[in-house]
């Protein structure tokens, strides 16, 4: 897949210059995007600009190009999504700084003792006095990274942030990405439960099928704060809405629509799961692994292991295999709609989907679950929610579904309205379904 | 203990309110600090006063006093560090916004994929890709916690919270507080073990002794980076550099001062190996437990259950027993220095000592260990550091101890420059001891 690298070049400050290098860049076959001037001298002025490249090493040969031109020197070329890596991405800063000694005397002793005692006195104070209410903790071991697989908890890091980051920018909630480095249920269980008591909310991430269905029945079981592995329901939510809004621009609605999941891993599952209880007319599911199918038929889903089956019968498309270009131009069928949602690189390319016939496609980087999770946990925080029940994920599915403009499937993730709407939406079905304790709610969220 | 509440009043927008207000307060026995004018209308205007007094009880009398005046009304009264403390007092940040589709390309899927990629491929780039090198863990189970006792992990936070508010004004290091919920020390190693590979150092606070000094031998053997117990390094650090700065005042060196311990919790005797380890003279310490006397005899400490033998012989008393009132004015010798740490309240009044002969005396507002461990981690982060060593923890006491003014016995903890030298001294003291590795030293610290 195509990745964007960034050059910081040196160039004589003469015109014609720029015109050369890209000249050069053409000739290696780079596509070219911004250019920011960085600095002009009297004799040479330096600049960087970023270049889409077939990999790393196509990135390296334009590189050499430029290299060769006569006065022009490449000062760095870097994949530009490292760059934007550098030092991490998250930052564990206070609320308010301290400036003089009493406040020193207010957040630290002796103040600090007053609330210390203030919660223990009345632990309820703690979604007041403490950022707790407002936090959550991203749990993984990183057996199931994005389409990686099993890279493990430090490599997996980047993505927690990734998710972190978006937490606080949408949603106003600080999470903090905890790598739990087992593979064993239990001590994945245990670890999480012990560490619990300072998070609001407990967000699983990339855990590998199916081991992330027993971590998370377990954790929902034994904690008091909300669970919820966003690969399963976070995803399902918004594909959900995505299918609502499909089946409207197809001019029919999701209860008179054949859902076919292709894929029954932790997202497939979710996914087919939470379509029943949005109440697709039916849902046929295909996955080769039958050890699989019990999990799916005890919550109504029709299963196969035939996939051509799945795309026949179905209305709406959805694929989560993780296998890429798994689906053959040639099995659309005229005026489906379908989602291939794997990542990087989806089941089939929206464009070719298209073109075969679909009503309408998409891959996982439009129905992507950012829309999802800052606002879910946003809401059953907002809540004082003990859990992420039905009703809260299918208010969350409308709300999106609802907010998506005329032509889109799914509305912008970088919009914060978005966000709060859906964390109103998910709040208020907490205190419909009697799942709130708005007593808890906390403070500064 | 005295506490400052603060009153937000609406009183009649007319001269001479504010003086009859200050009266009524006086009248009640408050003392007044900051008067701030929060809103002025026509007819009234809208004030917050921060009055010291002495309990909730006498908080709630004052605000009663003035309710009573005519046309003054009590907003609301509220103890100002509980004000200080709504909402929490973390948040975790983004390093950058993400504006565009382009940066989220970069930060999330597929950009974050490259960067776990090359993570996987390389480890070492995680201290580049990630926040992981310049991030700290404050792990704790709220067993000892200030002076307050066993008072549980939730209790705690609000202390975990100032301790991290500090990392991050004064030391540019993401702290996060991660609250374990046992009292069992395998569990509790366990749970930091599994976690830790988030994490570039792994601060322990507020664990009870003796489980505390267990659990720190068994995580600094088990875990590749820095580990320490700040109740007792950190506050030894500390300490030392107080008294070797109060040596200086009273014309002699450490080497020649017999300094007296009482007190041989966590931080007594992290306190008492450290005055060995820092070559005073000899270490004579008191604890009426005789379990703790095996471990500080093993470190070349004189002990006794005996305190008044201490307060005889020591030159420098350091006292960290948790009890308040506990030294006794007429036991001080003339011309010694006290160091009484308990926090909130110490074991004589730094004044009350003074008064009694004394020729310098502190409490823990003052050697507070605010000042150690901020530029402690940092030095060893920086440094890549395995580990937090002796002549590391000394050049840190050495550098506080030198940045101190001529009158003071510390240096001010809210000057950013203090707590980079003691980076920079910590970091130079890795390299030279050897267990420095600056090739994992992290990006954006």
């Amino acid at each position: 897949m195509a990745l964007d690298f960034t050059y910081r070049i040196q160039v004589p400050h003469r015109p014609g210059q720029l015109a050369r290098v890209a000249g050069r860049i053409a000739e290696g076959e780079g596509l070219i995007g911004d250019v920011t001037t960085i600095n002009v001298g009297r004799e040479a002025s330096i600049r960087e600009l970023t270049v889409e490249v077939r990999d790393r090493e196509h990135g390296q040969s334009v590189a050499k190009g430029l290299d060769e031109l006569d006065g022009v020197r490449v000062l760095w070329a870097q994949d530009r999504a490292l760059l934007r890596h550098e030092g991490g991405k998250l930052v564990v800063a206070s609320t308010q700084p301290v400036r003089t000694v009493q406040d020193m005397r207010d957040v630290y002793t002796p103040g600090v003792a007053r609330a210390s005692m203030a919660i223990s006195e009345d632990p309820s104070l703690a979604s007041h006095l403490t950022m707790i209410g407002r936090s959550v903790a991203i749990c993984t071991n990183g057996t199931r990274v994005l389409g990686l697989g099993d890279i493990g908890p430090v490599p997996s890091m980047p993505v927690m942030e990734g998710k972190a980051v978006f937490y606080h920018q949408l949603a106003n909630v600080s999470a903090m990405p905890i790598l739990i480095d087992t593979k064993d249920v239990d001590e994945f269980v245990e670890t999480v439960k012990r560490i619990a008591s300072g998070f609001g909310g407990i967000h699983l991430e990339d855990i590998s099928a199916p081991e992330c269905f027993e971590i998370e029945r377990r954790l929902i079981e034994a904690l008091p704060q909300p669970v919820m592995h966003d690969d399963v329901h976070g995803t399902a939510v918004v594909t959900l809405a995505a299918a609502i809004v499909a089946c409207r621009h197809a001019g029919f609605s999701l209860e008179d629509a054949v859902v076919g999941q292709i894929g029954l891993g932790a997202a497939g599952f979710g996914i087919a799961s939470l379509m029943v209880d949005g109440k697709a007319k039916r849902v046929v599911a295909s996955d080769p692994n039958p050890l699989s199918h019990e999990r799916a038929r005890a919550k109504g889903i029709e299963v196969t292991t035939d996939m051509e089956t799945v795309m026949k019968e179905a209305d709406v498309v959805v694929a989560t295999t993780g296998r890429a270009g798994l689906i053959k131009p040639e099995t659309v069928r005229k005026g489906q709609v379908i989602l291939a949602l794997t990542n990087p690189y989806p089941e089939i390319d929206p464009e070719a989907a298209v073109a075969a016939g679909a009503a309408f496609a998409a891959d996982g980087t439009s129905v992507n679950n950012v829309l999802g999770y800052p606002g879910i946990f946003r809401g059953a925080l907002l809540a004082g929610a003990g859990e992420i029940n039905l009703p809260m994920k299918l208010a969350a599915a409308d709300a999106i579904a609802d907010l998506t403009a005329d032509a889109d499937l799914v509305p912008d993730a970088l919009d914060p309205n978005v966000h709060e709407r859906v964390a109103t939406a998910v709040r208020d079905a907490a205190v419909a379904s009697g799942v709130a304790h708005l007593d808890r709610a906390p403070a500064g969220l």
